[in-house]
């Protein structure tokens, strides 16, 4: 969210709502469904038995010995954060000094970049394409690799592409990163409601990092829980900063996360059905016009592109046709796409969808 | 928390309750009461209405606008925080490079050193004492300034002395501060809740910055909420910094929170008087032994000293006899000190007093 022209597009969304305008928004990555009551239930029940105190910086045992066992590692693996954007921040604020880079691949999340602004750290980014069914080049970045270079971080599956990464480029990028000594960080937000399967990080040789989140997967965006896996040397690390910097998450969303952890089988079916519903709905509808797009593996995005789009202009005239979307130049060098978010309540979604696919018929 | 014996005394204390003893935790700063319950219900009501959302990384605009009216500043002069610690980090790590020194008056809180270790930043104490009445002294105060100062850190009410700080010295401060243009944080959490009244920093003159918490005021210490009041320069730069770190406090605590500032002049004054009462045992039971220390003007902690004692090795032995404090080493350069903290239900504050006192007749 860096241009001038996003800013005036989200102004403009207020000022039209102001005027009464009813606005689509495929803009947002918040799920437009409700968290499960039972989760709810979960977090009061916590409250009134007294667990509002101060609790440990790692996390509460019962919960980090749950995800453990769910992703195989040790409880000293995990530390639970306020949400995955946390996890990110304190390993690169653990990882890397100033003067020391990243490597990105792009399209990507603007989160990464402005962490690694703030900390002083330099961004490279390798641009991967729809063209190239979005598959980053390992050549290139084994050239992007330097005596700096300290940390990769990508999305998988990824925000904006809803695109789940190779395996086999997996395997190359880990192989490389491993023979460098560099770390990987893999951010899985999306990883278990994902259409097809996705490997994680965790299934490759090397100690690499994996962050995931229950936002996404349990509708709690705003509850801000997430959990970072890793080897113990960082995760002792994070749970010092988290007790000099946050002391712990709330342990009755400790226990809201415990009780989605136990329903997940259901919760994850439902929310998977549903998002892929609205992929696929979208792929049919967006399919019957000009623009170009991979089809989405995971929830909830779609990222087409039409050549020669200036879509931070399209962005601000289809306001104008009540359905917001996010310009390609809020996640890296795209500004021939646009990002869908799927996460409007589904009769607006087809609505929406066709407005779309009426500007590019 | 640093000394190679504290983690004995807390590796004591966790084998003795595996032993079935009990020990009267005098060590802790988390009050022994739960959270009022029309706090809790406040929290339900809002995650079933659904406010568990992504949100802005200020703040609700209702609490915001609340505190702003309590505080007499502009609802923009306010951030709301996942604690008070995140003020200080967020604070320190926007402020200060590399180099910079920030000076504190000590005894002192080790959060506020840690976090400064960190990220790189030199801390300058400035001892005070019992004997001097814990007042800081000023002379000392404009020695310590060099041009790398950038920040001056106090607690007021202090932990662990309990003192509210002399109105004419904090005057002297600021104006120093002023001077040499150096900011000042004021760490304020116990000020609600404090027996004599305690002028807060807002009140001086110049751009400086206060931290308050619904922690110890409502007992709601585990829900990490506080906020941070200052010039509308820090307070954006601290939003930008939640956006790419902590996204938001979520908004059902936020609901908690409005519901508490509802119901604090009820809620205040059963705190005050709760902790005053137990200030003033602790008084009596301890002015009849040897030990020194000031009146407690402010939960929950008396900061008693004895010429020549060991407090750590101390602190070891009267956990035999079932007693936790923490040793004065952990809050700067106070050998013959300890802390207690009042924090504990009403019955066993009288007994793990008496045993105290037994142990300085």
């Amino acid at each position: 969210m860096l241009s001038a022209m996003l800013y005036e597009i989200n102004e403009k969304i207020i000022r039209l709502e102001r005027e009464g305008r009813k606005i689509i928004k495929f803009n947002l990555g918040d799920p437009d469904q409700q968290t499960p009551m039972e989760i709810i239930e979960a977090a009061f029940e916590a409250m009134k038995k007294g667990k509002t105190k101060y609790a440990s910086a790692a996390g509460e045992a019962k919960l980090r010995e749950a995800l453990a066992e769910i992703h195989g590692v040790d409880a000293d693996n995990i530390v639970i954060t306020p949400g995955s954007k946390w996890a990110v921040f304190a390993t690169m604020y653990l990882l890397l000094d100033k003067g020391d880079n990243v490597i990105i691949p792009s399209p990507h999340w603007t989160a990464y970049d402005l962490a690694a602004k703030s900390l002083g750290v330099d961004v490279k980014l390798i641009k991967t394409k729809l063209e190239s069914n979005w598959e980053v080049n390992i050549e290139e970045l084994e050239k992007l690799i330097d005596d700096k270079t300290k940390l990769i971080i990508f999305n998988n599956p990824n925000n904006p592409t809803s695109k789940v990464m190779n395996e086999k480029v997996v395997k190359e990028m880990v192989n490389l990163a491993n023979e460098k000594g560099v770390k990987i960080l893999a951010d899985e937000v999306y990883a278990d409601i994902s259409f097809v399967k996705t490997k994680s990080l965790l299934e490759y040789e090397g100690e690499h990092i994996v962050i995931r989140s229950f936002s996404k997967t349990f509708a709690m965006t705003g509850w801000r829980i997430g959990y970072l896996i890793a080897d113990k040397a960082l995760t002792d690390k994070i749970i010092k900063l988290n007790q000099i910097t946050l002391t712990n998450v709330p342990v009755f969303i400790q226990e809201a996360a415990l009780k989605a952890l136990e329903l997940r089988h259901q919760i994850i079916k439902a929310m998977r059905e549903s998002y892929q519903k609205r992929a696929e709905l979208a792929h049919k509808i967006l399919s019957d016009t000009k623009l170009k797009f991979t089809k989405p593996e995971a929830p909830f995005y779609v990222f087409p592109k039409l050549d020669g789009l200036n879509s931070e202009i399209f962005t601000f005239n289809l306001l104008d046709k009540g359905v917001a979307v996010v310009p390609g130049t809020s996640f890296g060098d795209y500004p021939e796409h646009f990002r869908i978010s799927l996460t409007a309540p589904d009769d607006e979604i087809e609505l929406g969808l066709k407005i779309i696919a009426e500007a590019f018929k």
